[in-house]
């Protein structure tokens, strides 16, 4: 595994940053892997990304706070460090489509999504055998019975018990209240069935066969208290035609909305995702 | 220069149509080229697309109309009969951006449009150079000056005067009366700059840029009296990144619109499109 | 399920074909779902596939032959009949990488695949679990052991015990011999990762890594004796940039292999290919 | 016009390269808009593109190699420095295909292209007309009259005549000397109309038709002594079918053709490339 630390920052954009923050990382012996960074003019930002690794950087992780503060205040930074040692917690959210479930367990299981999965909360059964393929503890919360307000106190209790960093919604067709929202900022990614800001709501492939558009799409995004409207991650299209009956476009989908979540659910737990203006910034 | 006929037919799907239909093309020795057919099982509609070579065609064009009436009639058909060797007249209009218009210019002169452009019509003069180099006619109707009533009968006045069966709206920033449109139905393609729905009306790409979209798109449709919702002839996107500045989507998209533009264009002048249920068929 | 029958014909091209045909299955009240063709006119061949409804259809499956054999020899028409409601019988061979083998098994447990699925096939064990969770019995042939003359044997034996109709590699690392390749002809289909015939052959993700292309692909082809070269079936790419390294390629292109697989595979059950001159006809 | 300075270097990967020329260019005060670095961890390479506001900037250009040489040496860097302000000078080679010509030309003239076109090159007179339009001089060499050592000596003296930077083979036919290519090392950009490495050589679209690929592509590279094979620089495909014939292949091809060579210049004359190990890297 990967001993590395990563440090994400934005501030004012100002001169002398990079100098300051690089010669920081360097004095402490920090040997640098990655480093990307990212400047909106107009809004006067300066973004980065930078990871290391943490064989012989001199300087312990719980001192670098306290090392890291007079350059931090200077440039009036937002900053904060991860360990890639440390897994993220991703709890993952389903209704009765489970193919992004089953998508994102095949992608943990094989090594490509570098987080613990401690547990799938679905308001149906559908998914037991699934879950139990992958030795993961499905938690059935009957939205529908319970009423929204329980069912979410039930959810966020189980949240909390297993520490819970970050909640995946794969095909998970309740909304979330705000209040819950508002408990994992930039911590909930959802998928949307269309090319948002087209189609968002309800049955967007139904609409967009009515629409007759000529190219379908999918969206991954950090949820907000807005429905369909939080930062987005990641889109992906796929083209269809007027051979493609409804039942197409479902399947064609399908394909878009595992790439499209999986993609953004690794970017977040590899610390590569900075959100600003409403918008993201994907370091590569 | 090809010598072939296309039949477009839409008419209730039933039993039996494309055997009438093949038997009596087949009895007047008609060579097919190309046959393509859809069906719409929700709506119960057929939907054909035939190209025959004339040469040895036993059935004069002047007489088609009579020997067919009785297929059309008992299968209910709306059907027209085109000619290639016919070549449609298309009008192109241009407000500032140039693009479409020299991109669409470049391919009629390089044989890629079979079609003729007698004239193009703007609201402003820098175009004019560019329709020299052509040498075609360029019509400054100055909208604003002579305001839109005005202006539109004039443009109606020139497309009358110049038998113009298509209308291209080459980035064409004004945006034209129901009137005007009830002249031409069906026939008055553009070109937005947007993904549709996505971004329907003004300014598409800052709202995109502000959006934090990770494609951006352009869409051809034919125009109805609703802005941005006729039906769709073709769309495609390209990937961008918050790298992307305001003028890199604007960049980007424009060889999105260049492309997405002409295709239509060359696919209405082919005879390939049927409009049915606000959608198209593009028949490939 | 659907009850429909599919008629795939090749011939050389000539006036009345699709006259004959379609007249040939009115009066046999045939309602026609789908009907597609393509015409070579380079090598004067004409291709068509038509699938109808057999509720109400007039004529017994058993006597179509006889029914249709003047048709078939007057044109000099290649074709076969092919019904929905027998479902094809897929083997798939995996080797050690098992992501293509999950998702075409997810894919068939969610009803994607309309086809049947015995047995998996590996000269390895990983698979066990999984086929063990889609209660599909895995054989494990070690080729390596037991020399590839009489692994194939063994496969071949299963083969037929099974009644297999089709083979599918799913990233099966071995290259099967032209004498197992003869016993069924258009129907092996291979993946590889890569567009072909770029890096056909060993280590596809490390030449494109070295000759630095800017996207990456993969092809689904049906397996001929010689590698790599049969008709391709379908193939899809996906861009990369320098920040890519080779385990990114590996990784993005898993993604690729799993989407073009499955498609080749579902068209082929849904008997939607023809092969001619090396290529595919792939009806939509 | 924009008046920045870019630095690009490439060096052994070594701890402190940043903080130095981050700390150097802070020390004279520069204001960087834009910073990009990758490192192959492979071959133990650095590269990056710093580029910055020349306003403000504490350093006469004039005085930067000596400034700078301390750090250069120490980290044993290959740098060049680059001024947005001064021009590329770039010839365009054409033969008888005039639509990537056509296609740059207008880029150019509406300022997509930031660089000069002192003269344009070809083989025959067909690009004439087009040349005049845009007020560029268009030189015949006759290459097939001339023979081609005398053809290629009448080539470089132009070039040297009008000091140029950049030569841009526009579907350029003649392949170039070794002789010829070693005067311009990786100042010499063709686009190749596959995607390479399929297809290299004579007739791509020939031969991807009769392969019978699903999708066609161009790719944009600079040219080195051995054909078709030196280091890629950009890459697009679209996708084809059975009903697709070689000219249909032709004419999507060419917008590929147009946007991946378009590209590429335009990455080349805002010193984004950097080749290594027979690969760019293309800082966005």
């Amino acid at each position: 595994m990967k001993n590395t630390a990563i440090l994400l920052i934005d501030c004012p954009d100002q001169k002398g940053i990079v100098a300051a923050v690089s010669d920081f990382l360097f004095r402490h012996q920090a040997n640098i892997l990655h480093a990307d960074q990212h400047q909106d003019s107009d809004r006067g930002l300066f973004l980065t990304r930078l990871e290391w690794d943490l064989t012989g950087f001199g300087l312990a992780i719980a001192d670098f706070g306290k090392a890291f503060a007079p350059i931090a205040e200077k440039f009036q930074m937002r900053w904060r460090l991860e360990l890639s040692s440390r897994q993220q917690r991703a709890a993952i959210f389903v209704s009765k489509y489970d193919h992004c479930l089953a998508d994102l367990l095949y992608r943990h299981e094989s090594g490509e999504l570098g987080c613990e999965i401690p547990l799938i909360i679905s308001n149906h059964r559908e998914a037991e055998r699934l879950a139990g393929f992958h030795r993961i503890p499905l938690h059935v919360v009957a939205v529908e019975e319970m009423g929204k307000a329980r069912a979410e106190r039930r959810q966020l209790a189980l949240l909390k018990e297993n520490e819970i960093d970050l909640v995946v919604l794969a095909r998970y067709m309740q909304i979330l209240s705000a209040e819950f929202v508002a408990q994992y900022p930039q911590r909930i990614i959802n998928v949307h069935h269309s090319f948002l800001p087209a189609f968002s709501g309800a049955r967007p492939y139904h609409r967009a066969f009515e629409r007759g558009v000529k190219l379908i799409g999918a969206t991954s995004h950090y949820v907000t208290e807005t429905l369909d409207e939080g930062p987005i991650i990641e889109q992906d299209v796929v083209r269809i035609s007027h051979r493609d009956q409804l039942e197409d476009l479902v399947q064609k989908g399908r394909d878009l909305e595992k790439v499209v979540l999986s993609r953004a659910v690794r970017w977040h737990i590899e610390h590569r995702i900075l959100v600003y203006a409403k918008k993201t910034v994907v370091f590569d």
